[in-house]
């Protein structure tokens, strides 16, 4: 078979992976995470409003970035993996617009055989870049990837540190956004930086049910060619009888539930820490509820602020009571199925 | 819960509504309409088709307007919503291009408790315009929308007198369009406006049926947030069992099948009426049939006239004898789903 | 009704027909193909890749380029076809860039009435062209169509002479394409002219599960109005009990596997032979395989050749051991749905 990607005794850290081929993003793909994830972000939504905002036009949503250069890495980094285990020290460096072409490299950062010597895991920097070389986007991820046989020689174990959380003055605010001359009353949301409170909970009250067309179609579009989420034949004989859905495109869709409550969060400035807790499958019911982390003024600028969010998203339960973790283990509810830890940049009023 | 939208009592007839963001739409809006309905029109689908009329570029489809200004409206207007009852006094007023940004403005004209208390209906006129603040679109539309409690006071009872039809010598026709040197060939139907006639029954013999995918993109790249339409975990125990489609998918579902004998209807320039007689569903196969109500010729212009159409779309059955209403209460054929009255305009051949 | 559609004995050789509308391709409507089939081959997917080829930007795939001209003619050719028979002597003859805008005539070859007299066969050949009236597709395909009624008179019996395949010096490779100065390591793929030879058999490994809203939102994108495919309520009485996908998309679900072993084969130059061997159903998962068939250089240019490849693809079925015919009889294993015999080209490295 030809495209069989890397297994894990074929990592070694320091190794440097060139993804393939670049991607032109348009407002085609733009329309289609629209209907994919029914984003209102005013920024994203409209030229005129982001205009306002001292940007030549609307940008790329930094979400379909980041599935964009995730999906690049997936060929070299991730084909044989058995499951997407974080995301760390995520940073986007750069706004995207539709005309620009995205690359991505990988360097790995680590690697660490599991006991049972049939798998291990790799720890990867990937970064995204324009067509200037320009890098967009940089995050640290590790996955857990089969070996071809267990009696392969494994890489030297070296596990990287990484950071616990992106410090706040490590976000990168493109200096030509301005935040001080858009209509306050064109973005769905009167709720702006100085409204937030540390420890605030909020329910973001809708819900989204998965269906496998849409998230294939979203996957396709990612150039994401990981097996599990196409192939419904091969997947009846997996661990979960049934296609999985991209990891990514449950947070699309919970990040797109957050407009209520956090209409104005129109950029993610960085991830701190990002866990599937449990798989999605079509048929379930995405819903969401976030919880402000922490408030912090940006450096230098009078016209935002960040604000540290996480954002659960459960299955087929409403979250007006935040579910969460629970019990002596402090176990996930049953119900979670992603645990987002992440910067957005917020304007103040 | 953050987002929550209006309640009946919340409405009070004269009450502005500001609807956010605005929408840019793009070439790739329009390739996403394209492929859930598959239109067809000669204007819309070709530029140089359009060129050949007058225009800079091919419009944006008049119903795909319609979705995204009506979108606009529901977090507002209809996020409460137990029923969509009606349309009226709708007209298109300028064409919108890909590029242009689309606003959204509404104004109550009247509210009526229900005599339950539990819900009432609110009447609201909304206006969709354009980046150079140039009304697009206008229309009426009346809800019942839920109450908080029966036990809230309800606005006072104010029901606005709505025209039963758009006068054809209110309909608008920008100046720039031009009927006399397209190519008679190039449309894909040789009928024109001389060839119908009134009384004109028109089978339009093709089908779709619908599926939980396609209209829950549709409702999302309109920007259209009700939440009937994405919840299948929460609908299981409402009304119906299940998501209901948006009925404006289904007005443009019934749209693009009268390709089939109005192919040169490729302009909606009022909606007189609007009922949606039943719900849609997803695996419901949409069929449609239309009858020429009227035909008026453009006041100062002899390159084209209006037909006024009743679009009547059913759903798993077929149109051949033109279902609709029948037996002594004259009730619904229980085929039917939509009963649209509408003016197209129509070259002169 | 309206919309019918030529039946058998409404053809006749020489007959020339016009198909309407002209469709304006975008890169919305690219965008919707990447999300569809996942294509990844690098002339299509970045524009700065594109431009390294010497071509203004990225251009349209070639099969979307085949599909929207297959759809214009089926109004025509086949809205009352049993089943697309096959396709020979197919030529892409000049790039189509977002912007252009396609239109397509059909000349017909001959017809051959079944012995049944109940439908016959129509040969026609199709030739889509620009908005410039340059030729940019041009191929012959045979249809089994439907007469009105047995008694019905039918048209002269006339096969016409087709050729078993394309001759590779009757190829056209657009002088503007350079394939010197391009990136070697930005395609995805390591693997160019030379390292392939004939009879080499490459499994393409992955494999896509069809859904119903995918296979219609294609065919609806190329306007391809064929019944089969989006009416379940009327297929039920049909003779699969279901709706059909378009052939063609297992054609472009086929190449986009082919990326996996032919990553370098950015273009499709001809089809030579191609047959639906059996029907695909949404819930299907298709597989493919490709053999190399044939490897000649391009006259005058020592910087590309052309590869003549068949692919098979079959559903429900991994194709590790290449599943294609056995037994005396040849015949096909069941699960073979596609054998398409193509020409691609080939940069030499």
């Amino acid at each position: 078979m030809t495209g069989g990607g890397n297994y894990f005794e074929d990592f070694r850290a320091g190794q440097s992976l060139n993804h393939a081929p670049a991607r032109t993003v348009s407002v085609g793909d733009a329309a289609l995470y629209t209907a994919l994830y029914g984003g209102r972000f005013a920024a994203q939504s409209s030229d005129e409003f982001a205009r306002s905002l001292g940007l030549p036009s609307a940008p790329i949503d930094d979400l379909l970035v980041f599935h964009l250069v995730f999906g690049k890495t997936v060929p070299e980094v991730s084909l044989n993996a058995i499951a997407n285990l974080g995301y760390a020290e995520c940073r986007f460096l750069k706004p995207v617009f539709a005309g620009d072409t995205l690359g991505a490299r990988s360097e790995v950062l680590g690697t660490r055989e599991n006991s049972n010597r049939e798998s291990g895991i790799v720890y990867v920097r990937s970064t995204g870049f324009n067509q200037r070389n320009e890098p967009v986007l940089s995050y640290a991820r590790w996955v857990m990837v089969r070996k071809r046989a267990a009696s392969a020689e494994a890489p030297p174990a070296q596990t990287p540190k990484l950071a616990a959380a992106v410090e706040a003055h490590d976000l990168v605010t493109d200096g030509e956004l301005q935040l001080r001359a858009f209509d306050r009353h064109g973005t769905g949301s009167a709720a702006f930086f100085n409204d937030y409170s540390v420890g605030q909970r909020l329910d973001h009250g809708d819900a989204m049910t998965v269906e496998d067309a849409e998230h294939m179609m979203a996957t396709r579009l990612y150039h994401n060619t990981a097996r599990v989420h196409f192939n419904a034949h091969s997947e009846k004989q997996g661990r979960f009888g049934r296609r999985i859905v991209y990891g990514g495109h449950v947070i699309s869709i919970a990040r797109a539930l957050s407009f209520n409550g956090l209409g104005n969060a129109w950029f993610v400035r960085g991830i701190n820490a990002g866990r599937h807790v449990a798989p999605c499958f079509a048929g379930d019911t995405v819903y969401a509820w976030s919880e402000v982390l922490d408030k912090v003024d940006a450096r230098g600028r009078d016209d935002l602020g960040y604000l540290r969010v996480r954002t659960v998203a459960t299955k087929d339960r409403a979250c007006w009571d935040f579910p969460y973790k629970s019990g002596s283990d402090a176990a996930y509810d049953p119900s979670v199925i992603l645990d987002l830890d992440y910067w957005v940049l917020m304007p103040k009023a």
